[in-house]
């Protein structure tokens, strides 16, 4: 076998076996061939395709490059979340708590932010004492006590992802389908749970452009889970404008804290479609209007508010920031004005994360250190009616730092037009193994 | 202007501009843009294409990457041939002093061996005392002087080529025919003569496999040959079989003498058809017929055997070997035998190409010393009815090296079968700016 055939039978569109797949993956993993090969092969990969067999291999090979968490002791039913990235997600830190107050096992390993996204993990590190560092006994402790737990990812999962992506980064060959479901499936499958939802965003702040690509992606990957013996579902959803009015570290964590204690906005139609969704997906929920039941018992009894403290103590954390998040320090605020008049039409939410990050509160590169008091706070939705002077949103800076750079970045990214705007649901379609249901 | 954005165009099947290809090309040969960025938009443009306009600019752009000749001090009409390789292809060595004979101008620089395929430099290093490296002030004055003249290449011709055909030989992505197209023509219109004959060959012996597709890259070159005002065909010739009976470095120049002798064969025929239609693209002379005359008279005369001997006199070599060839030193011969009785169906012409090599007559790597006397004279051809312990050819060796391995690839690279194949013409079609003629 060797990586030229390999180039040359994807380039003529043939279909490669599963150990030409296992032979390239692992090859370049362990730097046996060199970049301009995989390149030249992954640009025929990007133009010519992958069979669903294909993907499965590709996912299979990703996986095992590396560690598989194994999560069996824990015992029950562990579900996981994945988003597919965006501003102001403040989801999986919300779903955590409300899950397990609904008797299901929420383990999650997150990411920290770089860009214009934000971090799960910098935004629990807001709150004094949160140890985002527990070893894997301590994590499967928690998780086992308190029903969910949070941390950083220490395991290494798919190294060859990590590789692969580096290079299609800079090869153009980022948006392929096959290699963008072969990249999240290889870290899901690793990180050892039965029940997963894909929450795949499209628009302004998110990876795909449209809601027709974003459903092809998550059609795709919903069959190589299923493939793969899991139960997995996904749901399509709008990023046109921030998920959470609170962005940034310590804001979002206060913004949860604010859905949690029963506020509806935006960010609680979100996490309460999220959530019904993927208690449907385990054994334990017949139906969505038996998952809805638990989900608003959870909020309105305060259970998942109490759930979240219970959570924060277990792994360090102050618990009193959640039953009193007015001690959370934030930065000064400074409202951001309309100087038109009109229908809010459009937010670029790519520029209100790109705004956090010029307060501080974001990382360009990932040494940067967080300032986690800094954010934006918006005041106003897509299809909102605003006068000259009305308050589009609030900036919280520090002493003035990247102030100006991220006012008129916000002046620039929400738009005022003339005529309402239609406005986008929340979710445009789900999709399980049985196929997909259009909102 | 940068490369990502190049691959994404290129990728989404869009044109690319003359300065995005000139970026690319320039980029690349000075070694500014890295091996798997280039070997990705490599890929993108062997799955997209490339058209017309994009393939000339490419040209363009590798053209100017290196010296181009001037060659208007010699005045009058200068040809130049170019034949995209293969086995028992002295073609250019008996063409150089007919068309000098017909008053043209053959001022060629030629290359050296590699690989199943010989170099017209290393047949005429054959000849003791031959000089290929001539000056550019001496070449000119000996074509002046004689009408023809072959030198090894000493000009940087075209260096973006060398690097971008490195990287195609490595990544799956020499097949494209705008990349073949570019990489051919650049050389081409870098060396500096007004009229050009292609030979592009096809079958086992060469480098695209079939008709169909040599005809495809024929048109393509004589286009981007036409928009860059040349005078330009192209003769789509079959390799199925060695060209000449002749393989090896001294016996192809006894081959071609007796060609200039009026010996007809094979290479005699092709010769015609190649000397024919490179003189019908001159203004020299108007139709096929009067081109034919010219040929035939510049044989019959024995003018163009003098003319060779007066081109090996002007290059420092002994121009007694031409007029008695006998005096060339050739290996000890050994008769390789039919094992079986039949038809020879199939000659692997790389094979034999491949034997030669191993005889010590070849080149494997660009420092390897080549043996002169050595080689092989093919006694039958494809159609040609043999009984067992005939003569199929006859090796030329030297002390026994090689002779084992290259006795049994020659067995194996002449295929007896039970019933007469079908042959192939000479040529499969002609192709100039007014169109394509099938033979």
């Amino acid at each position: 076998m060797n990586i030229l055939d390999i180039i040359e039978k994807k380039k003529n569109k043939l279909q490669l076996t599963n150990s030409e797949i296992a032979y390239f993956v692992n090859g370049y993993t362990k730097g046996e061939i060199p970049d301009y090969q995989i390149s030249s092969l992954l640009m025929a990969i990007r133009l010519n395709g992958m069979s669903d067999d294909e993907i499965f291999a590709l996912t299979d090979s990703m996986l095992h490059s590396g560690d598989i968490m194994d999560m069996s002791e824990i015992g029950g039913c562990i579900v996981d979340k994945h988003s597919t990235g965006g501003v102001g997600d403040s989801t999986t830190l919300a779903l955590a708590p409300i899950l397990a107050c609904c008797g299901v096992f929420v383990a999650k390993m997150s990411g920290r932010g770089l860009g214009f996204t934000g971090g799960t993990i910098d935004k629990l590190e807001s709150i004094p004492g949160f140890d985002t560092s527990l070893s894997e006994k301590e994590f499967f402790r928690v998780v086992k006590k308190v029903g969910c737990c949070v941390i950083g990812q220490t395991a290494n999962l798919a190294p060859a992802d990590k590789k692969l992506y580096a290079l299609r980064d800079v090869t153009g060959t980022v948006d392929s389908i096959p290699l963008i479901c072969g990249s999240i499936m290889s870290k899901k499958l690793a990180s050892g749970s039965d029940t997963i939802l894909l929450d795949v965003k499209y628009g302004s702040g998110a990876f795909m452009r449209d809601e027709h690509e974003a459903l092809a992606l998550a059609e795709k990957m919903v069959k190589i889970g299923t493939m793969a013996g899991k139960s997995i579902g996904a749901l399509i959803t709008d990023m046109e404008q921030p998920l959470s009015d609170h962005v940034g570290n310590s804001l979002e964590i206060v913004g949860i804290i604010e859905v949690l204690k029963g506020k509806h906005n935006r960010l609680y139609d979100e996490l309460k479609e999220v959530c019904v969704r993927l208690l449907t997906l385990t054994p334990l929920y017949k139906d969505k209007a038996a998952a809805e039941t638990a989900f608003q018992q959870a909020i309105d009894s305060g259970k998942a508010l109490k759930k979240f403290a219970e959570m924060v103590a277990a792994q360090g954390g102050d618990s009193s920031y959640i039953l009193h998040p007015e001690k959370f320090v934030l930065g000064t605020r400074e409202a951001v004005l309309a100087e038109r008049s009109g229908y809010v039409t459009t937010m670029h939410a790519a520029d209100i994360g790109r705004a956090v990050t010029a307060l501080g509160g974001g990382r360009l590169t990932k040494k940067d250190t967080i300032d986690h008091s800094v954010g934006v706070v918006m005041k106003v939705h897509i299809g909102d009616k605003v006068k000259v002077g009305d308050t589009l949103c609030e900036i919280y800076h520090n002493n003035g730092k990247g102030l100006k750079e991220a006012y008129s970045m916000l002046q620039q990214s929400i738009l005022i037009g003339e005529s309402k705007p239609a406005t986008h649901k929340i979710a445009y379609a789900f999709v399980n193994k049985d196929g997909t249901e259009l909102y």
